[in-house]
């Protein structure tokens, strides 16, 4: 990982525009201005392409898509394709259910992701290989480097899967990285504020396979400093320490 | 109560679909995570049939309610009801517009719920007794044994009634719980949350009066605790930590 | 400041309804319930009539407008204002897009706030002074008290100003404060609450510049205070403690 690219984010202090999960949109926020960017949460058509538009990043998230956010979507991320901004796609629970696979599918159609973000479970589903999930969570098990390599071409884009190890495929190389906490699964949005950290890489001048390294290998340390916290005794407290860990230099974590 | 049956809700790792309240999404899911079941939150009625049916148990909650959420309510509600999913309806503030007491009238005509949980207010109003309330609380008194056998005869269903002494009725019998803390009125959700664990306790294979006996005492417990640690110095620490304590023991909340 | 108005709030715990930004519901609501107010967030127009009358201020805010909102604010406002409810409209983001500036422009025109609540960048562009905005953020600089008074006097209102020295204006007068503390701007709904507190003041029986110029002092008191915490140490923490001292009397703050 580059710890330079923490630092550049920070500096240019991104906007990240997020048609976001409306579980988590609090958290991710708070996360997001932590880390160092600026977010941005807006769901209405009618300002999609103005807020995409003005944005350092988009992220389409479909954690509780609803009929009325599609629109939306399709539109800011025309939008970032259009202008040459990062687009972030996480592909929340696709495999739960018609609505959601079609969804994705169709708006995969229309827009080019710079990373789809998701667990195993999720990009399984969008190379149509056989997995368990539970609502949202994958707890199936198999190859998940191959899945990462397909969906990578498949779809033409840079993949992350999240997971006790994390899978980065840029296309051109498979790389693995094992931060994190078992406290980041029992936080709800722990996956989908990583996206969000993961655009405000993307929008540093750096090759790409780095900036996915820095911003999971940064995330996956900051909850483990959180973890290690003295008065950490479950996961509502890790929260806390978790924003906070997210606003420090990468040499505190690194510890 | 029975501890077995934490443990037992808790191996089982109930998926817990909600339809739930804007306000409190992050704090139940977060809630729900700790105590040790899945929740999934999604309000869009075409994938309310599939949700609801892949998941063990189904709650809707109008604290937020808007006009297009009911159809999915309803969905959710038969599909629970025609799989013998277990069904927690949580009836926030229907005492305060008559657009949430038709809403609820409108619900309760088409799904059978297995236990309505809510505050006296908003169960005094499901059986015509006049009750004060202010918005969605509860500041009317009366008797609320009576309330709850009434609201159990009427609707054919569990009750739950929280207050400062919480009251069950499984229709044969009348519980009162003591445990919990004032902390938990001053944290929004803090009613919502109990709902979801009531939930996740109806997955077991007990008898119904010791499910909703365990869920509430538990959850009372686990306010007490939290607000007995010596970090927590009023609402907004004490929510960190109840977190905390959902996910602990019995045992350590018994201490 | 007259730290009377904070225990009148408190004594008479109002009824805050709020057409709310969803990004900072959850916080705003958990900051009204520390204060000592009740909170309502509810965004159906079938009920923004009774919602509003039943309660002893309303909030407006379009942080994350929708269309469906804008009925419902209308009505929640003329409600207001035709029962002598205090009015307070935040415009989160109102010069980020036309879509805001347009409804901003409508909502104005057909309610009339007591109170206008924004940073620099929100309130320059409600008097089409240029302004430099990133998303929802005002990064520019320029001659805010002459921006207050200008909106004060357009709108025949009271406005503040937040910033790092707030800016009150009630027509009359221009008051500075300098309470506060930058995590405020690391927290997302730093700002948004400040409207809930300053509504809760505006409910007492009070000169309206002693309402506004304590809410915000106070305000910024109880951040100085979280801030001070020996446990904070980041934004994550900041907000834990930050809810705390919003319950406490203003002679702990003051401390």
């Amino acid at each position: 990982m580059n710890p330079e690219i923490i630092e550049q984010a920070r500096e240019k202090n991104p906007l990240i525009h997020h048609i976001m999960n409306q579980v988590v949109k609090n958290f991710v926020a708070n996360g997001v201005l932590a880390f160092g960017a600026s977010p941005i949460m807006a769901s209405e058509k009618e300002e999609a392409e103005e807020m995409a538009q003005a944005s350092d990043c988009v992220l389409l998230n479909i954690g509780t898509l609803t009929k009325d956010e599609i629109e939306a979507m399709i539109i800011a991320g025309k939008t970032a394709n259009k202008h040459h901004i990062p687009l972030v796609i996480d592909p929340v629970g696709v495999a739960a259910t018609p609505f959601r696979s079609k969804t994705i599918k169709y708006v995969l159609e229309q827009v080019q992701p710079t990373v789809i973000k998701g667990n195993a479970g999720e990009i399984a589903h969008l190379v149509d290989v056989p997995w368990k999930v539970k609502g949202v969570d994958s707890i199936g098990s198999g190859n998940v480097e191959e899945i990462a390599a397909k969906a990578a071409k498949k779809y033409n884009t840079s993949i992350v899967i999240t997971g006790k190890t994390d899978i980065i495929c840029t296309g051109n190389r498979v790389i693995q990285n094992t931060t994190g906490h078992p406290f980041l699964t029992q936080v709800t949005g722990g996956g989908c504020l990583l996206g969000s950290i993961v655009g405000a890489c993307l929008t540093t001048d750096n090759p790409i396979e780095e900036q996915l390294v820095t911003a999971v290998t940064f995330y996956g340390l900051a909850a483990e400093h959180a973890a290690s916290q003295r008065d950490v005794k479950g996961p509502g407290t890790f929260l806390s320490h978790f924003v906070d860990a997210l606003s420090y230099p990468f040499v505190t974590l690194k510890g």
